[in-house]
């Protein structure tokens, strides 16, 4: 530590002739970082080269270096002031183009498929996937986490279990079991980070690059595509109809199949009895596996609930994917894998691999909450809220906008799909933006050219009052509909 | 849900004809997850049947196939007891052998490298990279916690950004700049999921599958070979001498290398000033990356430690990965990358397609924690800790058992590394497994052939007084020493 500077300097494994460079990389990553204000006075050269045991030269060369850089300026004298930086944050932070780089292999080469909103929209905003937070019970998570971090504390560190915390497995083959009638024991669960995590791994596990065909609804959630694009998969786009996904539009040659049966991503569709069965068979035929992604299948307002792929499954044949994102909140990054035993040990094989385990405070938070009760209470709660959002939606679209929209059916969930007239599309999406913001266009769900025109209006976390007035402004901004 | 029972039962989307199936699943399901203890009497048939308002007839028969399971049996009159159950906890949960089961990739198909401990190892062991809870600022840390919990009980909720949160971010540079002299600032930095996810990623952004040839230490990490493995790279082993990885050894046509320089996994070795700059010649030659694996890098106890190689590179060669499983505790899970910017993109893309996000409550309380200067306190503080206690496992190495080890200098760390002879090998192990529970042979870190004899012992989680008295039984194990 040099007492002439407000951060340490190090030489250590410098060559006699790189200590200018070291010193001025050195200065230049402490001004950059901020870790000197603008205005501050850097040592005279004299003082620095006395404190360091280097010669006047160096300080001079590498303060005149900051100098050119635009980094520092003189001041009084021999003295050097530290100069506001507007620009670049960081030498190392300037971007290159990855398009052409050879080190970078080709799927991560250019972006993947995402969601991206534009900016500035706000926190409480018409996007589909986010919960309410108002309604969740802040105070039970938060004593339940000041209860793991006690046990933490009495406990010795180690290294948690790659396939997750027993506790947590056993309270969310509970939770499934009850919500879903999935039928699964402790042993068949994986704990992963999100549902995002489990299609990573499952791609991972699946496809060979470059080979595997994966079948993926069309519309459907780009970021379950970006993971299979990530593990090279050939994207085998399968368009619905009012029933879900045209099973017999799957072509020969497909293995992996993904879908949201309970309530399709983006448009709400709810896979029909029939069409479950029919799934299942031609997953049979193609000797594929199916991936069923139940990502808010516990927002199910129809009294009599379709069942999971997975519980009618008979055959060790369907992955099902859950996630505590939609029923919880985003941020908590915990999700599932109820896998069959053939698939297992891959399964906890790629989790070692890929993170070791997930965070064990919050899985036994997680555990805890589920366990005490909490999270059943919370589902039931917001069920009630999300359906009488969902009517507060469909009432005011009818209301307000009726002849611009056609509401796709579906009650489950935390969004909805409205058909829009191609002639009427471009005028509809620039009103939508305007009022309701984060509520996407389904083209953005669209793998290739868009089959079907409308927009995905998420109601997860706005009130009913504050949809009802949105969509009022919306109504107004179009107008009566002309009749294409 | 049906009184009568205490779980529920779905019948939803269940044709006619699959009512006696459907139910003898959910049953058997239910018994199968304990959620009625054996003994517990079933309803009768007729009771079932009228509340459920289905034939008498299927509930016989699932019940008849229930007895024929074995999960049941007749008691008092019609009705039936549920049986304990030994075996298999539910049917998903039968293992399969995945070796050849074509829908999994050759990758995943075998177990890759891993550490392998033996079962009823006690928490406070040997073993490698495991840090003392004991020092730990267990108060500091669920104050900030706490405080984290507020703030997000105040905020919507929603999803946080791939990279990690920029105050994390932030934090993490400034303390990488002062441990470590690493130059980054918050822009250049990725936040993952401890190091294991830095590594799986770096692994996925450059191994072509089957081609690229990638270095590593042998003997090395395995948990490190495990993620490229994983992405389909050539194992390269690259063997040690007394300055660090023999860089002249690194064969023509190798894309990455893979080094722990600061102290070496396992031997403890660290790279002289010299082989640095080789190394970093050398990978300009071979045009190759390096990742410079920083794991226990803040414990350094040399006067005046080495660069970082990220320090010393010129060229956006090195991918600096640092993590707080050691610094702070392993179950955070809290790493990350310092990446050149041609590889930015593709990496933040690989996190957003891998798990969207880190979860952002630890982010949060972390940073608090780093800024709040207790990180660099609990550094300080275990840097004393773990110095002495390696100095007491030399000492009581040379008082206890002179002759039988001879200790790989390093004076960093949580573990350090002794050579033993070939000829003793075998008897030393055995006397290590007995009194030094967790300690493992060099032989597990081994690619191939082992090329070490010798054993590697953790002094994270145990105190000084521990090691001496396990390694005076050690040496009373061994007794004198039969010169080869």
């Amino acid at each position: 530590m040099v007492p002439v500077l407000p951060f340490g300097l190090s030489f250590a494994g410098v060559r006699p002739g790189g200590l200018m460079r070291s010193l001025h990389r050195q200065l230049r990553a402490a001004i950059l970082q901020e870790r000197v204000p603008a205005g501050f006075l850097l040592p005279s050269t004299r003082r620095l080269a006395g404190a360091l045991a280097i010669s006047r030269n160096t300080v001079t060369n590498a303060y005149s270096l900051l100098v050119a850089e635009g980094h520092a300026a003189a001041r009084r004298g021999a003295k050097l002031a530290v100069l506001p930086h507007a620009a670049p944050k960081a030498t190392l932070a300037a971007r290159t183009s990855r398009a052409h780089d050879a080190r970078i292999v080709p799927a991560w080469r250019t972006s993947l498929p995402r969601m991206v909103y534009p900016p500035g929209m706000p926190a409480r905003s018409f996007r589909t996937g986010v919960p309410e937070d108002r309604h969740f019970d802040h105070a039970a998570w938060r004593r339940l986490m000041s209860r793991s971090l006690r046990a933490m504390a009495r406990a010795p560190f180690q290294y948690g279990p790659p396939v997750g915390l027993p506790e947590l497995r056993a309270a969310i083959a509970g939770h499934v079991a009850f919500a879903r009638a999935v039928v699964c024991g402790p042993d068949d669960l994986i704990v992963t980070s999100g549902a995002q995590q489990a299609f990573d791994f499952l791609a991972r596990m699946l496809v060979v690059p470059g080979k595997t065909a994966v079948a993926f609804e069309n519309p459907g959630f780009p970021p379950t595509r970006a993971a299979f694009l990530g593990a090279g998969a050939r994207i085998v786009p399968v368009p619905l109809d009012a029933e879900g996904l045209r099973v017999d539009r799957i072509p020969d040659g497909v293995k992996v199949i993904c879908v949201t049966p309970s309530h399709h991503q983006p448009t709400g569709a709810v896979m029909s009895a029939q069409r479950r069965r029919d799934l299942l068979t031609r997953a049979r035929e193609l000797r594929a596996v199916i991936l069923e992604d139940d990502y808010d299948g516990e927002f199910l307002y129809d009294a009599r609930p379709q069942d999971a792929l997975q519980t009618l499954d008979q055959e060790g044949r369907v992955f099902y994917v859950g996630t505590f994102s939609k029923s919880l909140f985003p941020t908590l990054r915990k999700g599932f894998i109820v896998a069959p035993a053939w698939a297992r040990d891959a399964l906890v094989d790629i989790k070692r691999a890929s993170d070791s385990h997930s965070d064990t405070l919050i899985q036994a938070t997680l555990a805890a909450f589920i366990g005490d009760g909490h999270l059943a209470r919370h589902i039931r709660r917001m069920r009630v809220v999300y359906s009488q959002r969902r009517e507060g939606l469909v009432s005011a679209l009818k209301a307000h906008a009726d002849g611009w929209f056609d509401v796709i059916p579906g009650a489950a969930g935390l969004h909805l799909a409205a058909r829009t007239r191609a002639a009427h599309e471009a005028k509809v999406i620039k009103a939508v933006n305007a009022h309701l913001p984060g509520a996407l266009p389904l083209s953005t769900y669209a793998i290739g050219r868009p089959l079907i025109n409308g927009v995905c209006i998420g109601y997860g976390c706005v009130e009913t009052e504050q949809i009802t007035r949105a969509v009022r402004d919306l109504g107004r901004a179009l107008g009566a509909p002309r009749r294409a």
